[in-house]
């Protein structure tokens, strides 16, 4: 096809990157290399419309089918086309449309939980050693260990190669003096005696990075930044990026190196707002959902995004930061929370732990939504805990909806609408561009509660903002001459269909959990909201489609993100690592796909509740 | 000096090599760049004028003055330079003569010292898991690790990261059944039921690296090998190479990436002589002189280099194979057994352990002679021993000398002088071409044994073969038409001086360490002489020119390379690993040059003894 392996260069606007790609390859690659973030859920699968480009100059193939589909005439003709479907033929000019970035993203870090106390795994002592001289040449990792046992009577410590590596030109700039770090037996550091150990807890997202620097010895946030998933560009969806990995040869290596090059930077970015150095980095702890932390830690995937969904490891483990490309103290380990399974990982148990669900004196649920929505039940008295994980979708992460996007600037989070008047409210309050999760929640339950649609979710006709398009009836939330974009925002049948998916996945999860455990609905005291689309969304509405089952005698807590925060506790406290791990084997997980009646639940949620 | 960072193209004959560098770039880093290995004892400081190229075509900086001064006239003429000295300013054509290659050499694996039974560090339980389902999705590792407690009591299992990865697919292809490899509560890998557990010793030594592929359950040797440390080419001398790491930003890494390649592609061929997989390769011992490997754990060596030389660990260290380069089992780990010091290194614990000195009944010498030569003493009944070092000097490695050589194919090995005529044998009968370390020996032996030198070294005129040269006498030992290489081979005086440093050091090592142990000559009973130049050499002719002092009462034992069987019962024994601790617990480093008549001692040894 190409025996003369033509290279062309593409060039971005209105960033004006450039890079050389070979004859045929896609813009969305082109994009990929240069380090551009283009919108894309699904992932290069040219099925969400997300990874809009304008072609202004050069040659490429003709339209796909795809993009006939899932473009607008008006689009088509303005020179629009599908960065996964355009291959480049010549020297190519793109501009990139500002809704297909990935930036700007509201990033929740902070939670609303309680702190603990810290109970740090790792132990500083104070030394001073005697310089070597030619009566006196112990090695430099020799005189360490005596000291250690002469002044404070440690014994059998080990050291790794990168800790040995680091001491002769640590000691000699130290002149000597300083303090050790030590974690279980083990040599993490020497640090002059001002520098103090710190930590970086992480919660590693499937499409948001949160991250605290902590002071290991007083618990205090000494830094907080959130990033985006870099993974983000080869699918907004789990099961995407599983696929990417799988089917290309060193596609496990990309995706993993990926995301420890962010996390290494997000690192150097907290380091440097807290004013410290990478060799105080102690230790970390980083939780997950289970196909994040593998695709980190670059396991094998296969097994996992195919039945019976098997997770490679599911014990606690404690990773060298070095294996992981994290720039930390020489000896320092990441610390990985136990997962319960292939779809409930460590980031949900973490939730559970700073939520103190597995303490809780009442009959309590705790959901985590996202494109996998985990939900686990505690019931007093009983030793086991029951999780479930329903594949609700991405459309509250805003994909697959035609004008959704995530969470970011311009995104309409809230709408009401009254008397065919549309009320909206967007993030930082920029002209709207389009639609984040907990706006279109509110948009669809507004739809329902005003009679515009019917209980399955069919489009009413008969109100001026309703049109009949090819694809079904839509709705104008936003004429164009009101959007940042100047282009009409609208929910579509075809985004209520998603959401109804979504909705009917979560419904059937919530009440399949408790059918099984033979709860009933009225004995549910409280219901723990984790995350950051359930930090923001309206539970009334939620309980209005049906999101939320009805549960007449339950407190809704809308907690933020106890994952990031479970992350700190078991970062500075030993005894929150055990209870973690408690968590994690006092929890079933139950496969919803095994229960005889799940299809017929997952149908029944798909109906809207009586409107009150 | 080079604003256009101009490229030109080398070209090395008889290879057809052909490389791009630099404008300046000398031939010897482009012969490095190219994979050549050429001789170059002093690395590439113009000194030891091994480094023989002959400029065919092409552009280069005049002769330097090193040139001058090493080069012989004819040489000159005909077109010789040396790589070292001579800088690329235009395509270039260069051809190799044969005796600047470093291959072929006579390489000493082998011992004649007793074999000891295995008490493997690593134990195979055999497993066979129920496959996962729908109904039972516990990870792979927890799998395993029920398995491991339900059928072998097993509990606390650790597993690192490449164990995990390597974990889901090998269950899957060995159908969930096999053996699973542990040591010290860790895995290292499963395998098939029909795969055993083999492990890799390793000498490396400054000049050659030796190995053997071991059964670990009966201690067999399953294949031998043994090749050219690569990093020769930066210097023959240890001293050169810590200063090519210290010197160069990358160089430490570079030299560290040289050889760890190089071990990695030696254990491949074993592994095909052996008809083995590289995941049953579950342990490894490696011993070295502890600048070798500080250079293979890519240690600081500054401190190292310079007084008072320090080692950066003494400790026996295990580390992962990956983070050697070393493609073993998921989990394997090498073994690097304790060091002395930072002139008496595991190589030498691995020879006193291997020669069964420290259970030794006699007093006993044991001593490996080299660059740096170790020599350590044993007295019955005394918890301690005692361990010296000498910087005797490349001399007897063929370095330093004018026509020395390694133990290769055509290299001098034996000299008979009687009557003015020379009797040699030659490695491999081939024609002479240079001498190595044993040819030197019984050189300058039978030289002054007939009268040809003085008790100081000095020529004495009055035969034929002894000639007056600009800088100093020398003796013809091959006439031009005799040689492989066309080219005479003597012995001059510079040579002679160079024996002379190296029996001076090493005399003065015996007597000081007899000395200060209160150890008269007389009372020793034993000296066992390790390593390959030691093996190879002539016991009455070390004793002859004071190599070794006189020790009425001593029987002397070559034992070959006791170091590689020393690794070799560490890697299969832990009792051994135990034995060698203690060595090093128990030997007692003394710094001769702290001893005050030490300078005194080593101008005394460079007295050659009253002839017999």
């Amino acid at each position: 096809m190409n025996p003369e392996n033509k290279t062309f260069q593409v060039q971005f606007q209105p960033l004006g990157k450039r890079v050389s790609v070979s004859d045929g390859a896609t813009l969305l690659e082109a994009a990929r290399q240069a380090g551009i973030q283009l919108a894309s859920a699904c992932g290069g699968e040219a099925s969400c419309g997300q990874c809009l480009v304008v072609l202004k100059k050069g040659k490429a193939n003709p339209l796909k089918s795809a993009e006939q589909f899932l473009l607008e005439e008006g689009d088509i003709k303005a020179g629009y086309r599908l960065a996964c479907c355009t291959q480049v033929l010549s020297d190519i000019t793109v501009q990139i449309p500002k809704e297909s970035f990935i930036t700007g993203q509201r990033l929740q870090v902070e939670s609303n939980l309680a702190e603990i106390s810290p109970d740090p795994q790792v132990q500083a002592y104070a030394f001073e050693l005697k310089p070597a001289t030619l009566e006196d040449t112990r090695s430099d990792l020799k005189r360490l260990l005596d000291e250690l046992t002469s002044q404070h009577q440690l014994s059998d410590l080990k050291a790794s190669l990168p800790v040995i590596q680091d001491l002769p030109n640590s000691l000699r700039q130290m002149d000597w003096r300083g303090v050790v770090l030590i974690k279980d037996a083990r040599i993490i550091s020497v640090l002059p005696e001002d520098k103090k150990p710190i930590g970086l807890a992480i919660d590693l997202g499937t499409t948001k990075i949160a991250a605290h620097l902590v002071d290991l010895e007083t618990g205090d946030n000494l830094a907080t930044g959130g990033i985006s998933n870099p993974q983000s560009s080869y699918g907004d969806d789990v099961i995407n990026r599983l696929a990417y990995a799988i089917r290309n040869p060193n596609g496990g290596q990309e995706l993993a190196g990926l995301v420890r090059k962010s996390l290494d930077e997000m690192l150097g970015d907290l380091l440097d707002q807290a004013g410290m150095e990478r060799r105080q980095v102690a230790e970390g702890c980083l939780v997950g959902n289970t196909a994040m932390t593998h695709l980190l830690l670059e396991l094998p995937v296969r097994q996992l995004a195919n039945a019976p969904y098997v997770a490679a490891y599911s014990e606690a483990l404690d990773i060298p930061a070095g294996a992981l490309g994290l720039g930390m103290a020489a000896g320092a380990t990441m610390h990985i929370p136990p997962n319960i399974g292939g779809f409930v990982g460590s980031d949900h148990v973490a939730m559970m732990l700073a939520s103190d669900l597995d303490q809780s004196e009442k009959v309590t649920l705790g959901i985590d939504i996202g494109t996998n929505t985990e939900i686990s039940l505690r019931l007093p008295g009983s030793e086991k805990m029951t999780a479930v994980s329903c594949a609700s979708g991405p459309a509250f992460e805003g994909a697959h909806i035609k004008d959704g996007m995530r969470a970011a600037s311009g995104a309409i989070d809230k709408v009401r609408i009254h008397d065919g008047q549309v009320d909206l409210t967007t993030i930082n309050d920029q002209l709207p561009i389009g639609i984040c999760g907990s706006g279109i929640l509110d948009s669809v339950a507004e739809l329902y509660q005003g009679g515009y649609l019917n209980e399955t979710g069919r489009f009413q006709k008969g109100n001026q903002r309703i049109r009949s398009r090819d694809h079904g009836a839509e709705f104008l939330l936003v004429a164009a001459k009101d959007s940042g974009s100047g282009k009409e925002i609208v929910i579509n049948q075809k985004d209520v269909n998603e959401v109804l998916l979504a909705v009917g996945a979560i419904n059937a999860g919530f009440n399949i959990l408790l059918e099984i455990t033979g709860t009933a609905h009225e004995s549910v005291d409280e219901v723990i909201v984790a995350g950051a689309f359930g930090s923001f969304l309206n539970i009334q509405n939620a309980i209005r489609i049906g999101l939320f089952p009805h549960l007449p005698n339950a407190q809704f807590r809308q907690v933020g993100n106890a994952a990031a925060l479970g992350a700190k506790w078991m970062l500075i406290s030993g005894e929150a690592r055990q209870r973690a791990q408690e968590i994690a084997r006092r929890t079933r997980y139950l496969e919803l796909t095994t229960y005889p009646k799940f299809s017929r639940q997952f149908a029944r949620g798909m109906i809207f509740p009586n409107r009150k």
